[in-house]
């Protein structure tokens, strides 16, 4: 039911406020959402990894807020028709079986999944307990991994 | 003092996390920020301009908060040697007057206000008002021009 809600509100979002996005401006823009929330995993990694006295709790709860932003921002609704990289015309790495309508119930746990462990980072961020975030950091770690190893096409070196 | 600080704080930014970044990934990663801030700020420009009975206050909210979150993640650190459009190995369109310390107040005191402005959005935008929405809407959009009128090369045609 949950998924399908999701579905139902992914599909309501395309319909309206995005209805005007070509597909290569779908892509540009999820590529970007996925490039911010690089870079704010960047920082996180590099102060979980830093010597707890040089630990910068502010940094860390601020890249962890810009994650949880863009996280429940409603990115599902960029990922429409001629979006995939059989049909995109711009290079994406997002394969055609996260279209496929067999697969949203997984793809939908995905990205809930996703979601929940970008606003637990931010919770636990805004504790500033360092061994807490990095716990933290390595779930949200697997939550991006798990879309990646089933539904993003591997790098090409 | 406030300006000072700021630039100091960015410094030390650079100096840490983002030690390890090459000019072409610092503007890559501030071009995927702005990017992303585009995307929700056309979103809610759409709900806006909605009629009454159609606008979309969660989605709303949303857009807000990813604007709050990568408005506030310290973009500022993005900024370094090597990324304005003398020297930059990539396109950009920050000019090199945003680099000369002679503008670093009036260019901290347009990125502070930007923050605020986005901050007051989020929590304008809490509350639901769409009429409330859409003047600090403009607001923000005021406080982003301010920098592209200043600091960002005009787009070539």
């Amino acid at each position: 039911m949950k998924s399908s809600l999701f579905v139902l509100s992914a599909l309501l979002l395309v319909g309206s406020a995005s209805a005007q996005l070509k597909p290569e401006e779908m892509i540009q823009f999820r590529q970007a959402g996925y490039k911010t929330m690089a870079w704010n995993m960047g920082k996180i990694k590099a102060q979980t990894d830093a010597p707890a006295d040089k630990f910068d709790k502010t940094l860390t709860l601020n890249a962890a807020l810009a994650i949880k932003g863009v996280a429940n921002s409603g990115m599902g609704a960029l990922y429409g028709p001629g979006t995939d990289t059989k049909t995109a015309s711009i290079k994406t790495r997002a394969l055609p079986d996260l279209f496929d309508p067999k697969n949203f119930d997984e793809r939908n746990k995905i990205g809930k999944n996703f979601g929940e462990q970008a606003n637990k980072l931010a919770d636990v961020a805004a504790g500033g307990d360092q061994k807490a975030i990095q716990a933290q950091f390595g779930e949200l770690g697997k939550a991006c991994k798990a879309c990646h190893d089933k539904f993003r096409e591997e790098e090409k070196k």
